[in-house]
C-alpha cells in the first residue's frame, strides 16, 4: 500500500497472468473472456485508486503458444531455425496478446504492447538478454507494458520458448520490483494433502512441502518455479484469479515467497 | 558483391521499402500486392545467390501507420500520452508488418518481425535509444529481421514517432552496416531539372542540386535524408523499385551518397 519506496522511487508490481487463466486450455486460440474481463477489471480498479503505482503486466501463452510450440518441438532448449516455426509461435501469441491489449483499453488501463522477441535474445550459453530502458520509460510515462511469452532468438539454436514465467523473474530483477503476484489456476502452492502453503522461505522445506515427485521437476514445475522467487528481492505471491483485487491492494494471498 | 570483410565480420546491408513503395496511398490500410512481391522476390533471390549476406529490411507506413499518426496528431517531435492513439499507429504497423512477412515466408525468406515499439525509447531529450543485440543475434542465425516505422516511448512527451528513415540511420550505425539502400517511389535524388543526380558526396552543394526549398525542408524531405546518410561510413543509394535486383547484386543504382 506504499505507493513510493523511502528512496522516493516508484514502487514497481510485475503481474503474470497464467495463460491457464486468461485461455481456455481445451479449445486452440481461445480465451477465457470472463477470465480475462475480471483481470482487467480488477487491475483498472487498482490504478484508479492508485493502490499499485507502476505496473508490468505479463501474460503465458495457454492455448494461444503451446500448442504451436509444442507442434513445431520448440521449447526453452530445443531450437529451431525454421522461420514458419518462428513465426506460427509468434503470430499466435500477437493473437493473444491483442485480445489481452483491447480489454485493457476498454477498461482505460494506458496498456502498451511489448513482444519479447523484438528485444530479449539468448546468447550461447543459454544466458537471456533482456533490455529494459524502454520499459523503464513506459513506467515513467504512466504506460502499463504488457509482455508476454514469446520465441526469442537463441545464438547457436536459432529459436526458443522464453517462458512468462522466466520473464517474470528476469523483469523483477532487472526493473528492481517490489512485489510480484503470479495469478495462476490455483490459489497458491499446495501441500501433499492440497492445503494452501502461506509462507514459503527456505528451498531446503520444499520437498517435503510439494512431495518428491513434484520438486524434482526443473523443466517448470512448482518446485523450479518457487526456487526461482526464492533468489529475488522481490516478495512474491502465487494466487488464484479470486484474490487478484486483494493481491492488487497490497494484502498477502495465497503463498508468499520471500 | 563481397561477402566477407577483410576483418572476417560479415557485410551487413540495410534496405528501406518505402511506405510508398508497398503500399496504395490512396487507399488507408491497402498493401500494393504486386509491388510488394516485386520487392520480396528480388530479396529473396539475392539471399539464395549469396550476393547479400546479412540483411535488415526496414519497411514504411505508407497508407498504414501515416493516416493514423495524423488522426492523433503525433509525429516525430509531438507526442502523446492516449493509450488509444498509440496503439491505432502501432497496430496497423502491425498489420501492415503481417502482410510483409507473409510475403517473405512464402517467398522462404527466414524473415523475423521486430517491432520498435518493443525495444526503442526516446530519452527526454529526444535523443534515440535502439538496443541492437537481438539484432546481432538474428543476423548471426542466419535470420531476416524486419523492422518498420512505429511509435515509441518518449521521455516527458508519452511516445512519438519513429521513422523508417531514421531508424535506418541508426540501425546503419549501431550494426556498422557497410551498404544501405533506400527503395523508393523516385528513381534517385532528383535534380531541379528532374534528372536523377549520380552522386552526392557533400551538403554543400545539395541546396543547389535539390532548388532551395526541398533543400530547407528539415522535417523529413530528401535533404534531410541525404544529410543523414552522409554523416554515415556506409555507402548509402536512393533509387526505385525496378533497381532493386541492381541494388542487391552489389551494383551502383540511382543516387549513391557516400
Amino acid at each position: 500500500m506504499t505507493p513510493t519506496d523511502t528512496d522516493g522511487r516508484a514502487d514497481v508490481c510485475i503481474l503474470k497472468l497464467g495463460g491457464s487463466v486468461i485461455t481456455d486450455k481445451n479449445r486452440p486460440e481461445t480465451v477465457d473472456t470472463e477470465a480475462l474481463e475480471r483481470a482487467v477489471s480488477a487491475i483498472a480498479r487498482a490504478l484508479e485508486s492508485a493502490s499499485v503505482e507502476q505496473l508490468v503486466v505479463v501474460h503465458g501463452g495457454g492455448s494461444f503458444g503451446h500448442v504451436h510450440a509444442s507442434e513445431h518441438g520448440v521449447s526453452t532448449t530445443e531450437g529451431t531455425h525454421d522461420p514458419n516455426a518462428i513465426d506460427a509461435i509468434h503470430a499466435a501469441m500477437g493473437r493473444l496478446n491483442r485480445a489481452v491489449q483491447t480489454q485493457f483499453l476498454e477498461r482505460s488501463v494506458p496498456a502498451v504492447p511489448v513482444q519479447p522477441l523484438a528485444s530479449a535474445y539468448r546468447d550461447c550459453s543459454g544466458t537471456l538478454h533482456l533490455p529494459t530502458g524502454h520499459l523503464e520509460a513506459m513506467l515513467a510515462e504512466g504506460f502499463v507494458p504488457v509482455l508476454h511469452g514469446d520465441v526469442v532468438t537463441h545464438s547457436g539454436s536459432g529459436a526458443t520458448i522464453l517462458s512468462g514465467d522466466e520473464l517474470v523473474v528476469e523483469l523483477a530483477r532487472a526493473l528492481e520490483s517490489d512485489r510480484i503476484g503470479l495469478c495462476s489456476t490455483v490459489p497458491g502452492v499446495l501441500d501433499a494433502s492440497g492445503a494452501v502453503v502461506d509462507r514459503i522461505d527456505t528451498l531446503e522445506g520444499i520437498e517435503t512441502i510439494l512431495g518428491e515427485s513434484d520438486a524434482t521437476d526443473v523443466t517448470g514445475g512448482m518446485a523450479a518455479k518457487v526456487s526461482a522467487l526464492l533468489s529475488l528481492k522481490a516478495q512474491a505471491s502465487i494466487f488464484g484469479l479470486e484474490a487478484l483485487p486483494a493481491f492488487l491492494a497490497g494484502d498477502a494471498v495465497g503463498t508468499t515467497i520471500e
